[in-house]
């Protein structure tokens, strides 16, 4: 398929098409520049939610239920599961897969996951290329779940609208320095398997936590109570969603947020550009490999060897 | 402390100057960038070793045996943790912390841990410079302890020389699939807490998952059945980081791994340096800001409007 005709159809939402963009990603064509330059004024349409949490918090029945609450109003539906441990991925045990049957059947359903590792132009670029995909192509409800340890992870955050933190109760020691670490970049809370003992403690807890962090602005992150695998506490949820869109929106937060989301996808374009003009013109693939031995024989340091180069360039 | 002496005291193995580089690589400071380069020479004599699993694995434990294991040998060793679960943390719990008393009070050993974000270079690059840092302080084991989930923490695994991966019997299928994901970078395996019950069906598991891996070469990683919080198994664990390391000299693969190390380390200054002069020269900090307007209202997209900054620069 060309790329016109490859455009054309991700926008009339053809799920092929889709696809196979998204492996271009994947794959990080060069041709895949062109198409995402294209469908870009396209985008901006879409809802776009993180979903967070420790492998075993039950992200992904959360989000098995927020998409079907979300197809009951009749929206679409994109899930992008960015985390290995996630149902969603390919390394997904049967049984989660077979209580997940009805989302991978329904049409107005795109499930698809992302290798956490292999990109060199980073994991969050190829993330946020495909929340545009599926932006362009017409989904209303994009979901994004990530297991939230990581820096890479943390970027995959910062591209959202919406960042929900997932947690369960009664977890270790070990969770609570996690939950610490992904606080400050929660805009609401879902305290899952809510039926557990623990799960009003854990309430307190993060209430607690909460009140130490100094940066929510005029946004109390609320905190709300499910039990994803009987569809409980998805509308309150959804409510509270409502509420952070209108917060966003109504506070200027949400232009600030896609204004650091468009800067981060420049500078993300710039590098890789520059890379790739770099080498083969200010410097020759043979001379770069001569002044990376020069630094592997400590001739020369990598500081130097890169000042070296770019002493080439008129800026 | 001007640089000169901060150089010396570093060389000189001096504790308060490692503390205040250290600082200075994570608040990336741009004088940062010549004291390493100052030091690179010095560095290449540390034995650097990545230690990766999921929490709950007894990484730190064991790290904790290790160091004391070469401290024996009368070796000095240095612990950075990348892992926002490590007991070597600011997170950490007290109980943890007291059990490693004697590694805190012990001179011949160095303890760091690393915020896993917040840097703009990178976490794999600030991991690296505090290696150099240790490297050239004289250390001779460096260990790094990182939870080895997301991209960035893979990117740390390849600036080691040697990647141990730790299990645990008896873990649930989420971590099987982690597991899955980091088999591949795997050199040897230590099944920790082995006396649970399960410790040699995960022996078995894991034989089972390694012969599915195809690029191990003429090494075939040993899997070393520990219980670290009673040392056991260390000396087995060492003589294979021993065997690993002959290995890695004898066959080449040392240079190929310090070559790719050396690549790396060059790009990120490339891509650093780049931006740094790009916005100033090639384009005012407001025409930059202007252009980032244009693409957040969609009268321009992010991949030509860094094309049409990168045409303003003679290459």
């Amino acid at each position: 398929m060309d790329l016109e005709s490859l455009t054309a159809n991700i926008l009339a939402g053809r799920y092929r098409a889709l696809g196979q963009a998204i492996t271009l990603v994947e794959r990080e064509s060069p041709e895949v520049e062109r198409l995402l330059a294209d469908l870009y004024p396209f985008t901006g349409r879409a809802r776009i939610i993180g979903i967070t949490g420790s492998p075993g918090a039950g992200k992904s029945t959360l989000v098995a239920a927020m998409a079907r609450h979300y197809r009951k109003e009749g929206k679409r539906v994109g899930i992008i599961a960015v985390d290995p441990t996630s149902p969603f991925t390919g390394g997904a045990i049967l049984g989660d897969r077979i209580r997940m049957a009805d989302l991978y059947t329904d049409r107005g359903v795109f499930i698809r996951s992302m290798a956490t590792r292999g990109f060199l132009g980073g994991l969050a670029k190829a993330t946020n290329d495909v929340v545009d995909l599926l932006d362009a192509a017409g989904f209303d409800q994009v979901l994004v779940e990530t297991v939230g340890v990581g820096q890479d992870e943390v970027e995959v955050m910062r591209t959202v609208q919406t960042n929900m933190v997932v947690l369960v109760p009664g977890m270790g020691d070990d969770i609570q320095a996690i939950k610490a670490g992904i606080m400050e970049i929660g805009d609401l809370f879902a305290v899952n398997k809510a039926d557990r003992p623990g799960a009003d403690k854990t309430v307190t807890e993060v209430t607690m936590m909460m009140s130490l962090v100094e940066e929510h602005g005029d946004w109390i992150p609320p905190i709300v109570k499910t039990v994803a695998s009987r569809s409980q506490g998805i509308e309150e949820l959804d409510e509270a969603l409502v509420r952070h869109y209108a917060y966003l929106t109504s506070s200027g937060e949400l232009v600030r947020r896609n204004r650091e989301r468009v800067r981060i996808r420049i500078e993300t374009q710039l590098k890789e550009k520059f890379m790739e003009r770099l080498i083969g013109r200010t410097i020759s693939r043979e001379d770069f490999e001569s002044l990376l031995d020069e630094v592997l024989h400590k001739r020369n340091n990598p500081h130097d060897a890169a000042e070296s180069v770019l002493e080439k360039i008129a800026f």
